[in-house]
């Protein structure tokens, strides 16, 4: 006799009844400390509202566009001028062909968890779902606001510019009506890897106004990013983030980095043996400092952008134009580590890479520098293209296999739409069916004080420590 | 209590009552499109005949061959003068050491298909089945004709060289008694990865014999290519193959592969640079021409062939000398992918690789391109060292989790061998298995109909659409 | 309902009554073959005795070292100054945030084997465990000789440098008392890849010392080396052991291999393209005596050490401070073994690698020289950062995939510890629920001798065949 689950059912994900158990009692009801996400902050000040659904999944969500693209819907019906309605039918007419999609779950899970509705999406229940949910968003519940605070968000750190002014984050902090803390994250992209583009020197006047320190010596662009960081962490940055292909082959002096810059300024064209030194100099200048100043620092490795150049210039980044790319160097990120290591210590580090296949060679390479700090360095939870089931079990699996489970800071949502938060909740399911098979196979302790207390430290508490500046 | 299966017994790879009846609703009796295969169309057109299990399993199956060469037989029953009953003793006493081996599951699945007998092969069992089988072939019942109808298919591609004149696959065209559709498939991997190898000019010349066209130009090249192509089109031809190791570090411009071209026919050395820039140039001209003629081009990346000198001296190609090559370079790849688009538009495309540590990689660059045609491009089926029941899995969790798994064309035999269909029902074994668990798990739609489009799609239904040329 | 297993229990990692049936019936019981170690041949010269189950474990175990890093504990308790009572208490406490760590499985059943000790360590159960423990370690039954009789060892084969007079090992088999064979294996790092490191030349010097040939020419060096290489074999050498990193793009001479050793011994700085042609050909001139001598050649590939230099600085190497390396370029393996084939053959050759991604192109690649001997190349088992179940189950699941399981040579400790004989326990468990499963699943004949065979093989068997020189 074979079990059948209901579609989307209470166990989803929970493949056995201590699975359940441990779920519903521990896990369940917990907070979330959503420590990386690209929410919009003036949405969150202003409390933007959504009317339909379509524009509220379909507006700005890649991952939904990539699937529609995959069964050859035409552009119109993603990114074209079609109604809301006509895209939402198209987007759910997809759903029969994508079995085993994160997108397919994730999809389900939000209709259930904000709609209450259970029933699989394609072109039959299309326009019956179409007007249910919009009938549950017409008193307005759906704004940004609503939505955090019914998924039980305690904490969220947006991905913000240097040079922002992060005005919206000062409002949030200011309204003492919105309780959830909603804090800047440092993102220098543009400072590291940006010399030598066509971007850099208007990056540099904007960052030179928003610091009001001029930029014109290397120490000036290196005393306006100080005094960025000074004025993020006044406004409650505790994380630092950062996307990287690569790592220097060798170790550049302060020298190097500074005649790199002074060409770029300059106006000169500058070599990518210049462009190396200069963002290895600086990153590892940045990793210096987020030490002092007591803040986490995060890589996200072998992303590969803007692959398609002509759906790039219709429709610009972020647009499902990206992928996988190589793996990185690891004995080159292994010296990088260790360079910084050497000159003052590493802050806490998080490594998460698109790249599964690299998985070993930097989980095991970032264990050569722990200590003092439970998780001082991290893999992080499995990202973009990763961050499917089996990818959230195999993420699970290799920190377990390499590393310290119990001290891992868990799930976050990477995501720009207010109701991605389910995937907090997917999360928790597949980890206390991990734990919970362990436990069975009598491989694990089994007794519960212990159990709730590493669900909890997974799912919020390591999270609530790691990212305290307090700790460090 | 356990349930243990019978030996190969009719729910073979099934793990749930479900697969069972999917499989045995839906997929079982479903025709076959095969593709990708190796079939001699000679052999077909000839309907040769084979009397002995031996030579009919061992005289062409280089996998066979590794696996008694992995145990230590010696190559007297292996490609030596061994009879094939020799042969086949030989192989069957191999059977008991290579548990998990696809060599295992297919020549058992193979001899319960065809031979109708269900007995593990090994020392002791190898004589009364060589008389058994043997038995069975003395009607003249397996002949390639007969094993091609018996198997269902309904059409096959086999691979053939531009430069040949296809009077066998004209001669199946024309023979009404036989109702199977015999077509051929281009692959030009001599005029795209052959300039500056000994065997280069020779092709040349043959491939201005066939076309009639002098080749003593680029442009005399691109017309006899282009006629050979209006040859195979007219013939039958819907797609085309290549094997490649790598991609060109930068896009080569026409005029940098007709100077490449011109050194090789004046007879001078050429450089790997030229080698590189030619082949570049060559393949998106012919992707381009795909596009026009609406053939599908396929890209097998990552095989390295011919490693053991001494026993390619002693055999030639495609005698188990091969192995699974280096990942190509992604950032590359993809770069050409947009080169093709951005001249004229990307054909069909399908992307098989050896390297499934670069699955992650190709999967999700391909997704860069998807739009207007179901699956336009996609992630080849596991293929040659892949092809085993857990490679097959993960080709399908991996074009799952990464795009839509209801647009995969499926299953090819990529094989010699006239009793190699049972791949096939392999596979729908594994397909069904895969598609009820996520059905019991509450993770899909359990609706009979969609499952049923789901199942039929993917073992055939999507072949024969993506392989007509009037779907582009 | 769900079935609970009891912690660590008897029928730990059997998923299945006839995987409990394999392993009590045919695996359990067998001896130890344990070709690989890190073991103290003058320890067990001496019988060295402990009396604390913190020094037993703790004193040069890595592998539980980064564990208790990976959760933030000091130095102090780890490799510091801290008493073993301590150390032990802290290692302890680490174990609820362990879940799924090998260190987790491997030290309870330590703990369960050695001390017959059931239960889940933590900070709560550590002073109790500490002194149950070291009440069963009072009367002196800890010692190297009867953990290693105790463990039901036959052979073990210890990891020594050329240069070593093997005084222990003269001394192990000179003692009737103790039946077990230790034997010593050539592993000649220095001697290969040491050139132009600032240990090569004072290397050179204890060579020449030990071989009494003058090394002051690459032809004496040669010399000395096979005079080590004999003096090893009669003491009973059967195996060799190199780590390496990469193999040259190119096959060198020995013309260059001679230059580049004039140049060393004359004390100039040699090239990378130097040291590459040397390593290159010594390695070759090795392998080709390893073949001549009935020698098997380990490799042991991807290994990254000494990563953290003021950790380095501090402790030294083997503390926890290396990890998993880049891939090696395949192609330039493949040719390595081709060179080596056709100058002579290429001996038995174990490949192992720390990097899984390469698993399918090095298990491949081998399989393009197989013949005349079992499992004469083979991918050698899940190696330190790999060796957890899941990794095992995935060396067993690839060699399945790709080759013939039933001459793989099973399972080696390769540890510095008395009491890491469980990990051949863990594997014999995985290998019968491996097996058990092809069975119920109707994938394997299920005949009972023919199982019995292939445990016996793959546990001691083949190990047994494979480490004879008489049988190449």
């Amino acid at each position: 006799m074979q079990s059948v689950k209901p579609f989307m059912g209470d166990d989803y994900l929970l493949d056995s009844p201590l699975a359940v158990e441990l779920y519903e009692q521990y896990a369940k009801d917990l907070p979330i400390f959503d420590y990386h996400c690209h929410l919009s902050p003036k949405d969150i000040a202003t409390d933007r509202t959504y009317d339909n659904i379509g524009q509220l999944w379909l507006e700005c969500d890649h991952y939904k566009w990539r699937m529609m693209r995959a069964v050859g819907l035409p552009e119109e019906v993603i990114t074209g001028g079609a109604s809301w309605h006509d895209k939402f039918v198209a987007f759910a007419s997809v759903m029969p062909r994508i079995i085993g999609s994160p997108v397919y779950a994730w999809a389900h899970l939000e209709l259930k968890t904000y709609f209450g509705i259970s029933r699989p999406m394609n072109a039959a229940s299309a326009e019956e779902i179409w007007r249910q949910a919009n009938a549950k968003m017409a008193n307005g519940s759906f704004s940004a606001r609503q939505l955090i605070l019914r998924s039980g968000v305690e904490a969220l750190c947006t991905t913000d510019d240097p040079a922002d002014d992060l005005p919206f984050h000062r409002a949030i902090a200011a309204d003492e009506t919105f309780p959830v803390r909603v804090l800047p994250s440092f993102r220098p992209d543009q400072i590291v890897t940006g010399l030598g583009g066509p971007a850099f020197l208007p990056y540099v006047k904007r960052l030179s106004a928003a610091s009001g320190i001029a930029c014109d010596t290397f120490d000036g662009l290196l005393a306006a990013v100080e005094q960025r960081l000074t004025y993020f962490v006044q406004n409650g940055c505790v994380v630092t983030d950062i996307s990287l292909t690569s790592f220097a082959e060798t170790t550049a002096t302060r020298e190097e980095a500074a005649a790199a810059y002074a060409k770029a300024l300059a106006g000169q064209a500058v070599t990518p043996a210049e462009q190396a030194a200069y963002a290895d100099f600086m990153l590892r200048h940045l990793a210096g400092r987020y030490r002092a100043l007591g803040l986490v620092m995060q890589l996200h490795l072998s992303s590969i952008r803007n692959n398609n150049s002509a759906r790039f210039a219709a429709l610009g980044p972020d647009c499902g134009n990206d992928s996988v790319g190589a793996m990185v160097n690891v004995a080159a990120f292994g010296r990088w580590l260790d360079a910084v290591e050497q000159s003052g210590g590493l802050p806490k580090t998080i490594v998460y890479t698109l790249n599964e296949a690299q998985y070993y060679e930097l989980a095991t390479m970032i264990g050569n520098f722990w200590g003092d700090v439970p998780g001082r360095l991290q893999l992080g939870a499995a990202w973009w293209f990763c961050d499917h089931a089996e990818g959230i079990r195999r993420q699970l699996q290799m920190t377990a296999n390499t590393g310290a489970l119990g001290v891992f800071n868990g799930m976050l949502t990477d995501s720009r739409s207010f109701t991605s938060y389910p995937r907090h909740d997917f999360f928790r399911r597949i980890l206390c069916s991990f734990v919970a098979t362990h436990v069975l196979r009598g491989e694990y302790d089994p007794d519960p004080e212990g159990l709730r207390q590493l669900i909890f430290d997974i799912c919020v508490g390591n999270a609530r420590r790691y990212f305290s500046k307090g700790e460090e």
